[in-house]
């Protein structure tokens, strides 16, 4: 571990040390599942806890490991666990050790216990036949839910020449490896929250309440700049229209030099044991000085925080005292 | 001229025959510019007239050529001309012979008579200096306005890697031939009824009735499915906020096979010579079979509509009787 000089708060206490992208699934029997990258960005790792505070202190298993070359040999970023038709999927992302930016978004599958059983490689998530878009450029942050019958896939992917612009996309899926529909654009960086050395919009992940679908996304360089967005549609409109979305003008959550909370997002949501709270799961650093790339600073950990709401059924995110 | 069956209806008599992207200007004493791409796409035209009837027959004057080779050498696309600040103003796309893809928009002033006087070369329209995403790709169709005090640009780009999308951007202008600000994201193809071959967002133009600014573009492939489409924005609102512009669900105006009217769009506004009626000059074709590229199909004719607004004060594009 890096020295780093970090001066510790009751808000900057982490759940999890050197997680970054964390993601936590709750069982219908209250177990928890807990993935994230992890700071050489070489394997894909899972905990199991019967609550969720045991994800602290639980054993991580290695499910699976990065190629040696090719693609998925390098940058294996932001895993998530669902559970579709009765299979365990894993999406995460992946880039090629002799093209380090060449990432797509990958699929694995454990029909039996994803702790104990294996997981076999399902290969790139694919678009739909007409779509000559989706996954041809750097794209990652998949994340999947299901609505009224039909499964989502949002995804991160960049557009442009020379430099380039990470932005949202939307599409209904066909199976767990390829998409039913063409794109649809979410959002794009529209605002100085969302642009810094780099224009970014990432880390898409839904959270539903009270008849709305709210999805954040994280914004930004990674760094002290990386923030939360936020949209949200109502849960009865069709969620491929963009018009039916609506971006906030501001970030949601976002670094706080008093708390010694930086570059926060990245986030997932899982309920609370009481099985109504929702919980913000995400990373921060203690620190904003880094030394070279943030990127390749290890020093981002897991953080949790209950969500409230606000008089209009709005998400607020706040910077809580940790309780661990 | 090629040789093509055309069924003639009282909807698609040509105002002015085999000149796109049509553009009308209308001085405060009424006369009126016309300019337009002639189908050769190698030159600059201008038509004067004391009245807005006079551009059928006036005399068409090439005010400016393109270059032998290099940049602005082949695809010398829809021109508009613009006062600022006391002089004339052409604001203009080309490519390259040596790659003809290599669209971007450049800009010519005239200090004195349009008509007469010289045409300055001043070089490719260029971003602010902190973008660097803007005229980096195939870019054009550049319009500019004024609103409360400022000059914007509205124009189309396209990004992606392999196989691309145009989009519309908008920008505060710093001078006639620079950006003030980075780019923002207007539209980029969210339908069905801009996604055909291709999926382009282009042509935009500006109106404003009673609050509200209305920009119109066209959307779609060049040929049959090529169509206008419309957004809104408060006058008081932030244009720079892309939130604070509202993009129609469906066309606002499209292909009518009983009438054989084709492919409408790449529209401008003037007023009519009530000073108060606004029209709507657009391009369309009078078939729909065309033999090759659309591109290269000469016969996009010029036709004009008065523009109805309906009890909310939204503009009607309806396919009437041309008067000509």
């Amino acid at each position: 571990m890096k020295e780093v000089s970090v001066r510790e708060t009751v808000y900057n206490r982490p759940f999890i040390w050197q997680r970054a992208d964390p993601y936590i699934l709750r069982c219908e029997d209250g177990g928890c599942y807990f993935t994230a990258s992890v700071p050489e960005y070489d394997r894909i790792i899972l905990r199991y806890a019967d609550t969720l505070t045991g994800l602290r202190d639980a054993e991580e298993k290695t499910v699976w490991v990065k190629h040696e070359s090719g693609p998925q040999s390098i940058h294996i970023w932001a895993p998530e666990l669902h559970r579709i038709d009765g299979c365990w999927y894993i999406y995460y992302a992946g880039g090629d050790v002799d093209d380090i930016w060449e990432i797509r978004p990958y699929v694995l599958r454990c029909a039996g216990d994803p702790m104990r059983d294996p997981w076999e490689e399902l290969g790139p998530m694919l678009p739909a036949d007409d779509d000559p878009f989706s996954f041809r450029a750097f794209s990652l942050d998949a994340t999947v839910f299901s609505h009224r019958g039909d499964w989502y896939m949002v995804w991160a992917e960049k557009v442009g020449v020379g430099r380039q612009i990470s932005n949202l996309y939307i599409a209904r899926m066909a199976s767990p490896t390829k998409l039913a529909t063409v794109q649809v654009l979410l959002t794009t960086p529209d605002y100085d929250w969302e642009r810094g050395e780099f224009w970014v919009n990432e880390g898409p992940a839904l959270l539903r309440h009270d008849g709305k679908l709210f999805l954040t996304f994280s914004a930004n360089t990674t760094g002290e700049l990386y923030c939360m967005g936020m949209l949200w549609c109502d849960e009865d409109a069709e969620l491929l229209d963009p018009a039916n979305w609506t971006k906030l003008r501001h970030p949601v959550f976002r670094s706080d030099d008093e708390k010694e909370v930086h570059g926060p997002g990245h986030n997932s949501f899982v309920k609370a044991e009481d099985g109504v709270t929702d919980l913000c799961v995400y990373h921060a650093r203690q620190y904003d000085k880094m030394v070279g790339n943030p990127l390749y600073d290890p020093n981002r950990h897991v953080y949790i925080m209950p969500v409230t709401f606000d008089q209009n059924g709005f998400p607020e995110f706040r910077h809580l005292p940790q309780e661990w």
